[in-house]
C-alpha cells in the first residue's frame, strides 16, 4: 500500500496524491473537484456521495482494490441506517482514502451541475445560482472575548466556508440570537452573491441543519401576459411553470396605448404599476400552490420584459419611450430586494432584472440572446421575437446587431375581422386545395381537420368561433398558394378565381372560410383589410430583419429562429409564403419557444450568465429602426407577399407561387394567368 | 513673463509650474490643493474662491505682479456682479495664471476644512462628510446611441468628478428622468460614500445647480434622554442642539428594568422599539424646526448608544444582555438606510450606528473614545461616562482597557430619600463651615448662594425641592470633610458631631441640609440611606476603575477625564473626598462635557473617523467586571470615604480629612477624635 495513495476523480478526470487517511471531500476539495457539500464534511446533508469503483483502470494506470477507501465509520453507517444509501455510495466526508483509487462524482453530488435543455441546438445551463446553502457551527459567545453573535456567525462562515466579505440583511438581525439558540450554536445560512461584487449576503437563516429545498422564479413580462417558472435552485429543475394575463391589459392592448395612457392620465403609470404588481404576487401565490412548496423558500427571481413593462414594473413613468429620442430611464441589469418592488416574496428574496438593449429592445430581447447565444454561433442567425413589438436580433460570433419592429397586435388575432386569442375553438392550421379552392383546418382543441371524421364532434365543446394569429398565416398564405390572393394583397372575385367562396364584401372580396350560421355559430371570412392588417405587419416585421442584413451587408442568412409563443405556432413555410420571414431553407427555420422564459431561467441558474449577457448586451450594435431611410422603402417593398423586389429563390424550388393580380383598376398588370375551376 | 508660471497655494505650500492661461482652480487639482468646486468649474458655485497676493515672497522666492492672474473675464464679471465677492477675492475656475503667483486658499473654500472644537485638548474635526453634492451636465440621450439617462449621469459622473462605482437609490429611478429634462441636463447630485466600499450611492438628485445647505444629525440615545445635534454637512457647524426624554422610560428607569420588561411581556421589546424610533422622530421634527431648516434636506445620521439602547433601537430584543455572558447581536458598525429604522428621514438619508465595545460597554464608549482618543495619548487617561451605567476606559497610546460598572441611578438622584432630577429649585452646590456645621448651597436656576442677600427673591419662582446628584456629591464630600460622617458612611450624633442638625432618624442618623417646613416647603435631609446608595454607586465606579489599574499595573494615573451631563456638573475634589475617582491631581481633572454625542458628531462629520474608531474598538481591551474576582475585593475596600485601603495622598495635600467613627457598637474604633459645637 503505497504511503500517498493515487486518487482519481471521475468524470473531471482531476487526480493527487494524498496521505492515507484523507476524507473524500478534502481530496476533492484540494483537486478543485466539483463535489458538493452543505454540512462542511459533518455527514449531515450527504450531499457529498460518491461512488468508488473498483478492479483495473488501465486508462488510468491504477488497479483499484475492495479496501481502497476505509471502513463504514459510525457517522457514515448511522446516516445509512437512518436515511439509506444508494447502493455503492460512500459519504465522501466520511470515507476516507487508503489506497489508489478512483472516485465518481455523481451528478447529483455536483454543484455545478448541468441541467439539460430539451433542444439540441441550445446550450446546457451549468448550475451557478445566486444562492447556495452553508451549515456552519457558532462559537458560544464569551464574556472575555466580547464579539457578537453576528460576528462569530461571519468568522465561522469564514473558516468553514471560506466566505470573505459577509454582510446580512438587517432584517434579520432580530433573529439571529434566538436562532443560534434554537440550532445549539448550528445554523444554516442561505447566502447571496452577485456577480458585480465581492460581499455575499445572509439572506436568510434556519436553526441547524436545513435539508428543504430553496427556489427560485423567472419570470417572463409581456404585454399581455405574465409568465414564470418556479425552479429549484439546488437541481436547477422546474417545478412548476405558470402564467397569467397580464393586468394591465386594461389600460391598453398593446404598448403604446399603455404609454399614452399614462401620458393622459395624472398617475396613470403608478396605477399600471400598482396593477402587474399585483398581478405577480398573485401570480407566485398561484405558481407556489402548483408546485406545491412553501412560498417563501423562494429566494431569488429574475425579470425580463420589454422597455415599457420594465420601466412600468419598476414604477418609472414610461413617457420617454413614447416619443423619440426613446430614451430609457436606464439600460443596465438592476439588482434589487423583492420588496422593493411589493412583490410579496419573502424578506430575503433578491431580484435580478435583465438589462435592455434599447429604448425599443428590451430585457426579453437580451435574454433571447442569451438563450440563444447568437454572439457565439458560426453561422449567421436570424432570431425573431415575434409579438406586438417586434424584437429583431442578426449576428454570429464577429458581430451582432438589434432592432425592434412595431408590428402592432394583427399577428395575435387583433384587428382580424374574425381574428381572436390562441384559445379553444380558434382555427389555428389551414389547407386549401388549389384545384378546388375548397378549404379545411383545425381549431385548437382538436387534432381532426374539419374534413376528417368525428371532427364535429371533437369541437361540439367548443364550436368554431374564430382564426387566431397561427391560423390568419396559414389562411392567407393557402390563398396566396391556391391562386386566391395576389402578390399585392387583393382577394380575386369568384369569377377571376372560379371560387364560389369569394364573395364581393363593399369594394374588396372576402374569402368564405367557415359558414356556420345553420348552427347559430360565426360566418368566418378573411376580408381585404384583414389581408391589409397582416401585409403591415409582416412588413414591418421583414424592413426590420433586411435593415439588419443591409447593416451586414448581407442577403441571406444562414438560419432563422422563431422565438415566444406565437413563433413556436407559425408554419416557417406559410411565413416565409407571406414574406414575413427572409428566404432561408425551410429546415433552417427553428422556433425556439419562449427564448425569453428560457433567458429568464439561464441568468436565474447561473450568474455568470447575468455578467455574460451584461457584456454581449453591451456589444450588440442597436439599430433604431424609425430614423433609418432605408426601412421606408423595405416596408414598402415587403408589403408585397412574399416580397415586390426579393426573389426569394429558395421558397420557390418549395412552393408554386402564382403570377395572378387581382387589379382590375388602370395600371399594368392584369390576370397574367388563372387556374379554371377543378 | 516665463513660459510656464511657478504658482504657490498657501496654507498649504504647495506648489508646481503650469502653462500660462491655466485656470487656478486646475492647477490646485493637479497639485492635489484642497480648493473646493461644486459645480466643476463652471463659474456657479462659486466655492472655488481664492486670494492672490501681490508683492515680494522671498520666503517662496517669487515676486508676484499685480496681473499675475488674467483680467476678470465675462463670468467672473457677472457673478460678482449679481452675487458680489470679498475684495481681493477671485473664482479659481475662471481666473488664469499669467505670471509667477502666491494665492491664498481660504478656509470657507476647503472641502476638508477644520471645524475648531472649543475644549483645547480635544483634537479639531477635519471635515470629510459621508455626502457631498455634485454639479453634473450630463449628455442628451441619442437615438443612435441607445444608453439610459441613468448611464449618461453615471458617465459624467466619471468624467467630471472623477466618481468611478456608482449606484443610485432604486428610490429615484422614477425621479431621474423629470429631473433632468427639468434642469435641461444639468443636475445636483448627492452622493454618498462610505468607509467600507469603493461605491458612492446617489441618495438625491435636484435640477440644475443646487445651491442649498445639507445637513446631518448626531445623535446620542442615552436612557433617559435622547439627545441631537444638527449640523450642516457643508461647513461642520451645529446649527441647533436639541433633546427630549426617551419615551421607554414608561417601560422601566434603567436599563436591566427595561431587559426585564423585555423578558416579562411578549412583543415588550418591539413595545420599547416603536417608543424610542416614535420618540426620534418627534426630536428630529422638533431640531428641524428649531433650526430652521427642511428636513428634508438631512441626509446622514450618526448613532451612539450603550449595548440595550442599541438593541432596543435596531428592533433587536435584548434579552441576551440581560444574562450572562451578555451576548450582543452584533458588536459591529451598521451602516443602513433611514427608512429602514422608520426615522421619518427623507429617503435618500443613510445611518450610521458606531460599534459597540463590549456586552455592557456600547457605542456610547466607543464615541467617548473616538471623542477623546485615549490610544493617541501620551499620558495615561482615565476616561469615566458617568451614567446609571459608568463606562470606564483607561489607556493611553500603548494599549487602552475599557469596562463598565454598574453604578445604578444614584448619581441621577434616584434611590435618595430628597433626591430629584438635574431641574430648577435642585440643590446643587454645597459649603459646610468645618467649625459651625452649618451649611450654604446654591439651587439650579439661580447664583446666589443661600446666605447671600436676594436669594429667597431669586428663587421664589422654583423654591427649593430637592436635591440633585452633584448636589448630592457636594453635601457628602462636605458632611466628610466638616466630620460630620465618617470614613465607613455613618453620620455621627448631635452629640458625636457638635451640630443640632444631626438628628436622631430610627437607628442612624440624618443631617437637617433645609427646612423649609414653615413656608410649606419640603425638609431636605441627608439620610444613612442616602449615603449607603452614594458608597454603593461610588464604589462600583472606582473598582471598575481601580480594575482596570490592576490590568495595567499602574497604581496611579496622569489624568481624569468626566464624561457625560453628570461629569460636567460634579466637582472634582469632592467626588475625589468620597473616592469616586481614584488620587490625582485636580487640575488633571477635567470635564469631557457630552464626550458621547461629540463622538458622534466626529464620526457624522468624518467618515475616516469611522474606520479609525472600528479599529480603535477593535484594538480595546474588553474586561468583564463581573467576573474579575478582585472587583468584589475592590468594591468592599471603596466602600469607604474615600476609600479603606487606597491612601489618597494627592487629595490629603489639599484637604483635611478628619479621621472620625461613628460606630457605636463592638469592635474597633470609636471616636478618634471629635469636634466641639462651634
Amino acid at each position: 500500500m503505497s504511503q500517498n495513495p493515487l486518487v482519481i476523480f471521475t468524470p473531471s478526470g482531476k487526480r493527487g496524491r494524498f496521505p492515507v487517511g484523507t476524507p473524500v471531500l478534502t481530496a476533492a476539495r484540494q483537486l478543485g473537484v466539483d463535489l458538493d457539500s452543505v454540512c462542511g464534511g459533518r455527514g449531515i446533508c450527504s450531499k457529498c456521495q460518491v461512488t468508488p469503483s473498483v478492479g483495473e483502470y488501465p486508462k488510468h494506470g491504477v488497479t483499484v482494490s475492495a479496501d481502497a477507501l476505509s471502513e463504514w465509520n459510525a457517522v457514515e453507517q448511522r446516516y445509512k441506517d437512518k436515511r439509506g444509501l444508494i447502493d455503492g455510495r460512500r459519504l465522501g466526508c466520511q470515507a476516507t482514502v487508503q489506497a489508489d483509487v478512483v472516485i465518481d462524482v455523481p451528478p447529483e453530488s455536483q454543484v455545478h451541475r448541468q441541467v439539460v435543455r430539451k433542444r439540441a441546438e441550445a446550450r446546457d445551463i451549468v448550475l451557478n445560482a445566486a444562492v447556495r446553502l452553508y451549515y456552519v457551527e457558532v462559537e458560544e459567545p464569551d464574556m472575555h472575548k466580547p464579539s457578537g453573535d453576528l460576528e462569530r456567525l461571519k468568522s465561522a462562515l469564514q473558516k468553514q466556508w471560506g466566505l470573505e466579505k459577509i454582510s446580512i440583511d438587517p432584517a434579520l438581525l432580530r433573529t439571529l440570537q434566538p436562532t443560534l439558540r434554537k440550532g445549539n450554536w448550528t445554523l444554516t445560512v442561505a447566502a447571496h452573491k452577485t456577480h458585480q461584487s465581492d460581499t455575499v449576503e445572509i439572506t436568510r437563516i434556519w436553526p441547524g441543519y436545513f435539508d428543504g429545498p430553496i427556489y427560485g422564479l423567472a419570470v417572463d413580462l409581456g404585454s399581455t401576459t405574465i409568465a414564470a417558472h418556479l425552479c429549484d435552485l439546488k437541481t436547477g429543475e422546474v417545478v412548476a411553470s405558470s402564467g397569467i394575463m397580464n393586468p394591465q391589459i386594461r389600460f391598453g392592448e398593446d404598448l403604446m396605448s399603455r404609454v399614452s395612457y399614462a401620458m393622459m392620465n395624472k398617475g396613470g403609470d403608478l396605477e399600471m404599476t400598482r396593477a402587474v404588481r399585483d398581478g405577480m404576487r398573485a401570480l407566485f401565490d398561484q405558481i407556489a400552490k402548483e408546485g406545491e412548496i412553501d412560498k417563501d423558500l423562494i429566494l431569488d427571481a429574475t425579470f425580463v420584459c420589454n422597455p415599457v413593462m420594465h420601466h412600468l414594473f419598476l414604477g418609472i413613468d414610461p413617457y420617454e419611450l413614447g416619443q423619440a429620442p426613446f430614451a430609457l430611464a436606464l439600460n443596465t441589469s438592476l439588482s434589487l430586494k423583492a420588496s422593493d418592488l411589493d412583490l410579496g416574496l419573502h424578506q430575503g428574496a433578491r431580484v435580478y432584472v435583465l438589462p435592455c438593449i434599447a429604448g425599443h429592445v428590451g430585457a426579453d430581447a437580451a435574454a433571447v440572446a442569451l438563450s440563444e447565444s447568437p454572439n457565439t454561433s458560426e453561422d449567421l442567425v436570424l432570431l425573431v421575437d415575434v409579438g406586438t413589438n417586434a424584437e429583431i436580433i442578426l449576428g454570429n460570433k464577429d458581430r451582432v446587431l438589434a432592432c425592434s419592429s412595431p408590428t402592432g397586435p394583427a399577428f395575435e388575432g387583433a384587428q382580424i375581422s374574425s381574428g381572436q386569442r390562441a384559445a379553444p375553438g380558434a382555427i389555428e392550421r389551414v389547407e386549401i386545395d388549389p384545384v378546388t379552392k375548397e378549404p379545411r383546418f383545425r381549431v385548437i382543441g382538436s387534432d381532426l381537420w374539419s374534413d376528417e371524421d368525428g371532427f364535429d364532434r371533437a369541437i361540439a365543446t367548443t364550436g368554431i368561433t374564430g382564426i387566431c394569429g397561427s391560423g390568419i398565416i396559414e389562411v392567407l398564405a393557402e390563398m396566396r398558394l391556391a391562386g386566391l390572393l395576389d402578390a399585392s394583397g387583393l382577394i380575386g372575385s369568384a369569377e377571376q378565381t372560379g371560387s364560389a367562396r369569394c364573395i364581393p364584401d363593399g369594394r374588396t372580396h372576402s374569402y368564405l372560410l367557415w359558414d356556420g350560421s345553420a348552427d347559430g355559430g360565426p360566418v368566418i371570412t378573411v376580408t381585404n383589410p384583414d389581408v391589409r392588417a397582416i401585409q403591415m405587419a409582416k412588413a414591418a416585421l421583414y424592413s426590420g430583419a433586411r435593415l439588419l442584413m443591409d447593416k451586414l451587408e448581407v442577403e441571406t442568412v444562414d438560419r432563422i429562429v422563431l422565438a415566444g409563443a406565437f413563433g413556436a405556432h407559425i408554419s416557417a413555410k406559410h411565413a416565409m409564403v407571406l414574406g414575413m420571414i427572409p428566404d432561408c431553407p425551410l429546415d433552417k427555420v427553428t422556433s425556439a419557444g419562449n427564448a425569453a422564459g428560457t433567458g429568464a431561467r439561464i441568468a436565474l441558474l447561473n450568474i455568470d450568465a447575468r455578467a455574460d449577457i451584461e457584456k454581449t448586451v453591451g456589444e450588440i450594435e442597436k439599430i433604431e429602426t424609425a430614423v433609418e431611410p432605408r426601412f421606408q422603402e423595405h416596408f414598402v417593398n415587403a408589403s408585397a407577399m412574399p416580397n415586390a423586389v426579393e426573389p426569394f429563390p429558395i421558397l420557390k424550388t418549395v412552393v408554386d407561387l402564382p403570377e395572378v393580380s387581382f387589379n382590375t383598376g388602370g395600371e399594368g398588370g392584369g390576370n397574367r394567368r388563372r387556374r379554371r375551376r377543378g
